[in-house]
């Protein structure tokens, strides 16, 4: 604490500030948080307000993450509204309800006026009803309007990405009467836009042309002459698939379309940059059986949401025990079976975790599909079978110097033959199948592949051993 | 084959290949991917080179991933330069420089003068030492010079995703007088661009204004007027903070500047796409023990990229069965305790993982950092504690029900608590002090963990069991 009170003293300009609050990596200054905590405990608004000035929205929305709730609603009444509104798109799940708990209707409906019309539909989104309704009502019909439009799609579609503002202009304008309607009109346009979107009279984009194609060209060329194909994004469309439509043509922005093709909005590319790293994220953690409603939750909400996860993986590991059962009668006559029994199993659930993990991936990216198949399910079942094969010598040759037993070494390296294979057709098939079954593979995959590889690794190694050990 | 020949004989105009190429989800078609096959197999050139019109570059680079090496090669020939630059811009991995093995060097260098810079310097550092003599040599003097200055910044740096060419005006000009320098430097500038970087007389970027915000602004408005602050990005920096920084500010495009302040480049939020995509996808597959090398590798290389990390678990799992043999005495009394055994330590791999996998992805985020680590810390035991004493109830309450042993009962339960309490502290302070020591917690902190789980889980059911059923 004395370090940061020191810092208090000499740190008095905004500028002073700015460069104390970020580290050279562009994260927040422990130190600054520091500060920001002790101006909190002394109530000090005058302080809060200076700190909070030397900092970027982005920056006060990770501040919100670092701060206990106590000190998080001290900060909320310090923002403008378009700070506010800014730090409140930035923010999500438990931690931006929370905030939004604490936020009087008034304030709010001035932040949520200053957003664009996707961010504003996100945050009214998360309102409890009654406040809702007290929101809606203090804001101007035009942005309830928008607001109500917006959330009329589905979470998670291009609709709900959208913002409604846009560039549009008829094909046959010249460069020239573009920029001179973009001059007069400049209040009704977004604060940003990228390309100008060219409409037939019935309002169906036919065309786009990036704004730096439009200064680069003379006055007097038709848009019709300097416009590209362009790709339209339907407004139901999932957000995955929007994604993957941005990364693979590297879009910068795109027109939204409703059915019939009338123009209803843009998806710009900084929305879908979260989305990528969002849904990438989602199947990183769904891999591991963490659900992405954690962000800001308590320690018994964490405890529960992960609860369920190992309550179905216990159910597997009792299933896979129960095959060791029948084979206790075994175990008893040689216990060295219980040392190396559990090898095989572990070695089996790493493969498959190989396995499935580049499955996810590559039907995620839409790299694996009908035409690529089968080749590479071969491929993958040929990596098992030769990886088993190594491990037959590996793991049969450790276990000959372990246990002085040709035997046993036969049995453990077979075993991982057989279990390396079953690791490979377990983690290619299951997360194909659940996709064509309309699942997500990386929500579920994990447990079936360990039901496998567990059962079947106890089940060779303990079944051949009693063959070849005890009725020999 | 015969539906595709079908397809063949109906599918003749370029307008109903466009239709026919891409499934809904724009994914390539598979019935599309055969009719290739079928004309590569005929070596119908001309065939091919109407499929190949009716694709966007990118659709192109994703039919290279489905295509046998032969039919590879017989595309290639068929491209024009300014496709074959956007479609080796899309490839990367072993894909890529397969493909570039088969291009003769004049066509290559006419391909590398079509690309960005930052693209033609991936593509350079790819090809053998002799080609890549061969390709410099037949290319013209400013775009060679310009690769060696990309190629001179280390790989995965800012530098080298950045394009050198950008809209730079000082802040003395007004708004009409830049749109009049890009419309008579429009050769020498960017295919896009999205902001224009006000600097000072030593090039030192004081600004930036989106070029939105020259359209709507009057021609008599002074830069300086409507310029913003900009963040400036030093040419090396890692590719992955990079990414940080634009995901945070919402960034389309910010200067590279050198050491010293001097403006040398931008880079655009469509390479960061890439990049943000590419940093989330390693760490999931490093998690797994998968490379990044897979991507078109032959069976054999992805056998023996997977076998290290296998090898490397096999000492893990040796060693945690060495702990088992510890107890075989106790084994050969109690048989089930072997049936028993790896509940414990299954579950503590799955709770670790839990655990590992958030710490990773929040040190990656950073949003966990020295302000909230003690806390984060203190959250997951809390959480491994508390799910570990809910798994004593339910795991003791089976093993009552299954061997009607209330000794037995006590022991797993027990065994769970400890197994989940050393799981959340493995699971947060391996990756934590992995990152601690400069190493990526993404790529070898599974192995510790399993390491952890596994000793842990067997040694705690195994000890207690032998000190209170066989030593009482």
């Amino acid at each position: 604490m004395a370090r940061a009170d020191d810092d208090l003293k000499v740190a008095t300009s905004t500028e002073d500030l700015e460069d104390l609050a970020l580290r050279d990596d562009y994260a927040l200054n422990p130190a600054f948080v520091e500060m920001v905590v002790d101006a909190a405990e002394r109530a000090d608004s005058k302080r809060l307000g200076e700190l909070m000035d030397a900092l970027h929205p982005a920056d006060i929305a990770d501040l919100m993450g670092f701060l206990s709730g106590d000190y998080r609603e001290a900060l909320v009444p310090l923002l403008a509204p378009d700070v506010l509104a800014e730090v409140l798109s930035e923010l999500d799940g438990a931690l931006r309800e929370d905030i939004l708990e604490h936020v009087a209707p008034g304030v709010l409906a001035a932040a949520i006026g200053e957003m664009d019309s996707d961010d504003a539909a996100d945050v009214v989104d998360d309102l409890e009803a009654d406040v809702r309704g007290q929101v809606l009502a203090q804001m101007s019909d035009v942005d309830r309007a928008g607001i109500e439009h917006s959330l009329a799609y589905d979470d998670e579609t291009a609709g709900r990405l959208m913002q409604r503002e846009v560039l549009a202009a008829p094909q046959f304008w010249t460069v020239g009467q573009t920029i001179d309607h973009v001059r007069q009109a400049a209040e009704d346009l977004p604060d940003l836009f990228f390309d100008v979107y060219v409409v037939d009279p019935a309002n169906r984009p036919v065309g786009a042309a990036p704004v730096s194609r439009l200064l680069k060209s003379r006055p007097d060329a038709l848009l019709s002459d300097i416009m590209e194909s362009v790709t339209e994004i339907p407004a139901d469309m999932d957000q995955e698939e929007v994604a993957y439509i941005f990364d693979k043509y590297h879009l910068i922005s795109a027109p939204v379309i409703e059915p019939g093709g009338r123009l209803v909005g843009q998806i710009t590319v900084d929305d879908i940059v979260g989305v990528i790293r969002e849904e990438s994220d989602e199947d990183m953690l769904a891999l591991a059986g963490v659900s992405d409603t954690e962000l800001g939750a308590t320690v018994f909400g964490v405890t529960r949401a992960r609860f369920w996860w190992l309550f179905i993986n216990l159910g597997t590991a009792i299933l896979a025990s129960s095959v060791i059962a029948i084979f206790q009668g075994s175990i008893e006559k040689f216990a060295a079976l219980a040392v190396l029994n559990p090898i095989a199993a572990s070695m089996g659930g790493n493969a498959g975790t190989q396995t499935l993990t580049v499955a996810v991936r590559a039907i995620a990216t839409k790299e694996l599909n009908a035409t690529n198949v089968l080749a590479t399910i071969w491929r993958e079942l040929a990596v098992g079978l030769l990886n088993g094969m190594a491990f037959f010598v590996v793991m049969g040759g450790v276990t000959f110097v372990w246990f002085h037993d040709p035997l046993m070494a036969l049995i453990a390296g077979a075993a991982m033959i057989i279990n390396l294979f079953a690791a490979a057709l377990a983690g290619i098939l299951i997360p194909l199948g659940l996709d064509r079954m309309g699942f997500d593979p990386a929500a579920s995959s994990v447990v079936f592949l360990t039901t496998v590889t567990d059962c079947v690794g106890y089940f060779s190694f303990l079944s051949l051993a009693t063959l070849v050990l005890i009725h020999h």
